[in-house]
């Protein structure tokens, strides 16, 4: 098979980017991932863009073309790409089917939310338009509740302790305190967590992600150009994707997420590789509950007992398996289309070496897990140097 | 390179579908195109969906997880793609990529919108997310004004006529009348149309494709699994995709869409054949100006003498150049997410020589032309026998 390398990453700062609009965030992480590959626009055969609803966000649809105007890239070809939280991921998976495909040579994935637009009372109703409508959202599901059953039948059937979810925020946190772009770079307590306001039983405030603006970009090449412009491209080794149930409504276990075993099932046969080789991972930890059910779906640890793995500090920085070293979605923020490019910019820039004071020791292989709305849809990629 | 056919095609009946819901449409469109390939859905590798804004319309997003689950194909990859109304012709270039890479030997692409659950009120605003947000839509700018100021345009440039452009209409309501599936298959004549409400001088009424419900389905395939299926099946012989300005205020001329020049350019040179070759093209009318503005961009004819092919028959389904056999987006409606797709469902009908009473002489070469907004996207397909 052919190979496809990363060869530019860049990323804005997250937070409530108020004095940004969503093309500058986007021609912003663009242009420095240019940068860092070191190649002028025209060298860009197409561009795919991730972004779960600018449509309802800030009233802006269509941004593919707005992006490649605005970016100075015409008339590139370029396509949105969307799967709720997964929309970054999926946009990455197809710039690399795209190389693959000889259809392009260089591909450039971004992924960007403005999300501080809109107001508070409507953001959690349009981040419900990723669950089902009809069955979920239209009888007053919001992600937070959905998230909150998957977490109580956790602690029900594993003994999953509320300190335990506390735990990964108190991570995670002090991962973004040493991450300058995070939108929340500060490390918290597990009183705090423990403390604050109840969203929805058991998940706290300092359960949940926040809402924030941002975009991230990766610059893609075939191997024949990527070895032409650098001396150190990281290598997607594969990519797998898939779907499971829209609705929590309607699986066997919600304690699982199918379609991240079967992502992951895909990604590790494509790479050669088993969930053993992997030395760090970016997971999609949009709720605490979410990166204990990821880590044990990406077989990292068994059914159950990823709780207890954070506990035991094997996921912390300087653990055996570092698990969202960049402060993931809670201390880092999620710009929710965003999410899924931002992750590889961190684990490139982990491979390459280049993470400063929260850099993975000898981080030679590494995994990025995405997930849209309550786990309708998962994408894993697995990189090395 | 590899082949690429198409082995399956399924289409709603377009119109006010008010028993209809998004999901139930696209189960209706794919079950056809299954149906008709002959295949079961296990042989699905991979599923793309073109939807404008299921956000807005029906405040569904991630539908890609919504599709795969009520069509029984999980666990199965399903991708949404948006560019507008550019969305269906975007899924089936992703379907076609996504082939060649040789991720997939069967790809099912459908196309979907569900409009008239929204109150026309919001609707022409949800429209408007597709131009410029901070400079067009802003302002007041909808599409029926932006293709109003092109159409003006057009007639002091190159003298063309509202009774030209109204011979756009009459010609497609004739072709639509023949099309058991259009969401308005009767004839027009120009005293009507031209007797229609103004909208936007000088387009009146029945110059403004319909807002619809529907969906459309292909099933695409690689070259040995389609010599397996079928013994007809529908070669994909190019695919062109360009990005232009978003804006129309950004345009040296806009009597042409530079997307469409450039995309039909790639299209022409990747099938080896040049536009004197086409038989037959679906081109997407979404106003009557559109529609001459396009068969001119894609070298049917010179700039200026679209409107005038029209009035001379050249373009009527027993002239030279039938454009918009199946009656276009103007007779047979326009559900913006499906109406890429549904073009292909008709190219491959008539290619297969069963388009009953609407069927193209010797058709061997036909074309499909899909924009996004006012051409800030646009993509050109070709196929043959």
């Amino acid at each position: 098979m052919k190979k496809v390398a990363v060869i530019g990453v860049g990323i804005t700062k997250f937070g409530e980017l108020w004095n940004s609009s969503l093309r500058s965030l986007t021609i912003e992480a663009g242009t420095k991932a240019l940068s860092d590959a070191g190649i002028p626009g025209e060298e860009v055969d197409a561009l795919y863009t991730g972004c779960m609803t600018g449509d309802m966000f800030v009233k802006q649809g269509h941004i593919s073309s707005l992006i490649a105007d605005y970016g100075g890239l015409l008339p590139v070809p370029s396509t949105r790409v969307e799967s709720a939280c997964a929309s970054g991921g999926l946009a990455l998976r197809q710039g690399f089917i795209t190389i693959l495909s000889g259809v392009a040579d260089i591909v450039v994935v971004g992924g960007v939310e403005k999300m501080t637009d809109a107001l508070g009372s409507q953001t959690t109703g349009y981040l419900a338009s990723a669950a089902d409508q009809e069955w979920e959202s239209f009888n007053g599901a919001t992600f937070p509740s959905l998230y909150a059953l998957m977490a109580k039948r956790h602690m029900y059937e594993y003994g999953t302790t509320e300190e335990q979810l506390g735990l990964v925020a108190v991570k995670n946190h002090y991962n973004g305190s040493l991450n300058p772009n995070a939108h929340f770079p500060f490390k918290i307590s597990l009183e705090k967590v423990m403390g604050s306001t109840l969203v929805a039983d058991p998940l706290r405030l300092f359960h949940c992600s926040p809402v924030s603006d941002g975009a991230a970009c990766v610059i893609l090449a075939s191997e024949e150009k990527a070895k032409e412009l650098r001396d150190d491209p990281i290598w997607i080794r594969s990519s797998g994707q898939a779907s499971g149930a829209i609705g929590i409504y309607d699986r066997e276990d919600i304690c699982t997420i199918d379609s991240t075993v079967n992502a992951a099932k895909s990604a590790y046969k494509m790479a050669g590789v088993t969930h053993r080789d992997i030395d760090f991972a970016e997971v999609h930890d949009c709720f605490t509950i979410a990166e204990i059910i990821n880590i044990e779906d990406l077989g990292f640890f068994k059914k159950g007992e990823g709780g207890k793995a954070v506990e035991d500090g094997i996921t912390s920085l300087d653990g055996e398996l570092p698990i969202n070293p960049s402060g993931g979605l809670k201390s880092k923020g999620h710009p929710v289309g965003a999410t899924g490019v931002a992750q590889v910019v961190e684990v490139v820039t982990q491979l390459r070496g280049k993470a400063g004071k929260r850099q993975v020791k000898d981080a030679e292989i590494g995994l990025s897990q995405n997930i849209g709305g309550s786990g309708g849809t998962a994408v894993v990629h697995i990189f090395s140097r």
